[in-house]
């Protein structure tokens, strides 16, 4: 693969930090030389703020925009993203694999340092490891972090300190919660990579998910970001590969697909003691999803959104 | 507040002058040394013109686009707009907030340079007032103004006449009916800025409106400018408040809780004698608001679309 | 007129040409000198490579985007156009006007290398050739072009062959695919030309389409990417004309005026033995239009979109 992920993303920090106060981020650099960049920690954040946060999480390979749009009877603020780069964008970039804990501190980690620390199964199935002296990464969390965090993350990046950069942003946060609501594509490919599907396959990808009401704290904003690609998301992919495969692979592919769908995530998330891993990983996806194969011309379609769950988890009557 | 107006406006004016031609523009320079460009009295301006307009209308503090979207059951172009400084874009720069009378020269005056003079009751409010040497508005207008319209102006204004341009737009022309559909979100700020609330609260907002079909002339064409904001804008706002505040404001939000709502803005106009100062201020916001508070989470949304109204205005049977 | 065509499509290639491996394309140079930029023949190619051939083939006078939307009750892509310069954009680049025919080599040409041969018809009725030294055309076909096909275009063209580019994408590839739904404004303006309508009282053009899934092979291609425009294609038009003439044109514009209407165009293409001209010229033409008249405020519109038609033709069932 030509396309070095991390020097991408920083060039993105880079541009975005010469306007910082428009997008009411903060930058400061700690002792050991990692820079951290506060998107809604300790600093108000912006739409602009997590459209930034969500490019350069995929390494400025999507394409991502937010308008009004429609939701059930309402006018509603869609997330739209598109990216030609479906793999190195999601699956090497945006995905949350990374989970960075030191000692009180916890936070998903995403972005294409991970890609330079590799350790996730998927950078091994997928044969890719970036080797590049500098390293980029968001954390979803409420905790800034210190030198400890840093250390540990550049210690598995194999790189300096001074050479990560960290962008943070909580949950529920404007930022965080639209970077978050990004995701619709990704989820998909990460899918159909858990479902054994050669993801490399996949040339390009579209989608869409309403922009959750931001919720009163991390917790509840989880629920309604995972509700509004589950029960909201549409996703479209390109790929070239077997009708075959795909008639039986793409019924599996949407939230729907999961015995535990159709109930607002925070209510499963709770009936699962609050652990990510005891939920049925199959129920990560968007609610509706398209394949078409270019090998033959054939579509194939299954899933679609769940206005009540929708409007029951964002608070609407 | 860190952000200065003018000189952002005053940059984005300088780079669309160095290809007038492709905006069917054009820019003149005064015996006073003001700079007038005209966006569609003797030029034909286009819908390029008029996004430019409208972004230099908010200080460049606005993302707006147009693009094919539906109206009931029909394609239709409509007009999405977003911020990130709603007070600044809309209040302080993009309302109409200064009329603008010298001899037989009338405009409704709005821009940035509003906030240079500061005369409106608004910048007393809201404690702003800019202190910068350079000034830039836009005149919504049939007539171009000469160095009486911009001595008063630039009096007002505490600038030298040659420091001020002015941007130009009829009601009933391409770029300017384009502009004033820009507003759907500066409506609904200035709405709740009426009805006493904190509009600092506001953290950003979201809207789209149909783009009207341009009228006949400018009194046909503010009949349906307004139309496109009351009967079909929608309007999505971030704020930071009370609950109970935003409960017993909700309501009184969109145009329907106006007892002149549901008729053409045109005949309403009329019967109030064509004079706005007649008509229920109450009456200028877009037809649905939805406000999310990220305090709790809760969403507080009011007032819907009225299709028949818009097909009426618009001269779609 | 003042704008050039050449020199603005040209500056795009350039442009485009730096990060050529991002979208999947390359680029050679043939003996004689012209470059070719292979766009999805033995390259990939990407939705981003499809929306900069699309700007180049409009030379860089329309704006195209692509983002999830709505066909039936179905999330699905689409094409969004729009324009200012609707005569320059769509007749003289975007029209795909010129048989390219060298031996076994044959192509559908378009953009603006048309205009400095001027050839076809509608150049002598618009009354526009373009004198400029270098030129760029896309072609659409599988096969790359040699030093003949550019010999033959450079003398039409009355250039040498080293000032020429030529971007050739397939019909069944996802820029090609793209590019070809990106001419929905592209094909009503070419019916009002056809039914006489003087084009140039058109001052801007905005429309839609949903994005085809790409087909198995060109003949199939050729199928859907008519199909996405005669069933599912909205066009508003912003001209300056008579109401009359309006009046009488505008139900003949729609494809639906066109008896042949109502099947999918591959059925149609096989009844005229696969020969377009022996296909009613008055079928190329979008699902629904909608033209205002800024003389008068009247608005006209006809024609309706074929869910039927589209689903069948994208095999959604």
């Amino acid at each position: 693969m030509s396309i070095l992920l991390n020097p991408r993303a920083w060039d993105l920090v880079d541009h975005v930090l010469k306007t910082a106060s428009d997008y009411r981020i903060e930058s400061h650099e700690l002792k050991c030389g990692a820079r951290v960049v506060d998107f809604g920690v300790n600093t108000k954040g912006s739409l602009n703020a997590g459209l930034r946060l969500a490019e350069i999480c995929t390494s400025g390979l999507m394409e991502i925009s937010v308008e009004m749009g429609q939701l059930a009877d309402c006018g509603w603020p869609m997330v739209h993203v598109r990216t030609d780069h479906p793999v190195e964008a999601c699956l090497f970039s945006q995905y949350a694999g990374w989970r960075i804990e030191a000692g009180k501190f916890f936070a998903m980690g995403s972005g294409p340092m991970r890609a330079t620390a590799a350790q996730e199964d998927l950078f091994k199935t997928l044969g890719y490891k970036e080797n590049f002296y500098c390293a980029v990464g968001v954390l979803e969390t409420r905790q800034l972090p210190d030198c400890e965090v840093v250390a540990q993350i550049a210690q598995k990046a194999n790189i300096e300190p001074r050479n990560l950069m960290l962008l943070v942003a909580p949950t529920a946060s404007i930022a965080g919660n639209l970077q978050i609501v990004a995701r619709s594509v990704e989820t998909a490919m990460h899918k159909l990579f858990a479902l054994g599907f050669d993801v490399t396959k996949v040339a390009a990808g579209l989608g869409s998910a309403p922009l959750p009401p931001i919720a009163k704290d991390d917790l509840a904003a989880i629920g309604r970001t995972n509700d509004a690609i589950l029960y909201g998301g549409h996703v479209h992919l390109i790929v070239e590969a077997d009708d075959a495969e795909l008639a039986e692979l793409i019924t599996k592919v949407p939230s729907g697909s999961s015995p535990h769908a159709g109930r607002p995530f925070i209510e499963l998330f709770k009936d699962a003691k609050y652990d990510f891993y005891a939920l049925d990983p199959m129920l990560f996806s968007p609610a509706s999803i398209t394949i078409e194969n270019t090998t033959t011309g054939k579509v194939h379609t299954a899933g679609k959104v769940n206005h009540d769950v929708l409007k029951a988890s964002f608070g609407l009557n």
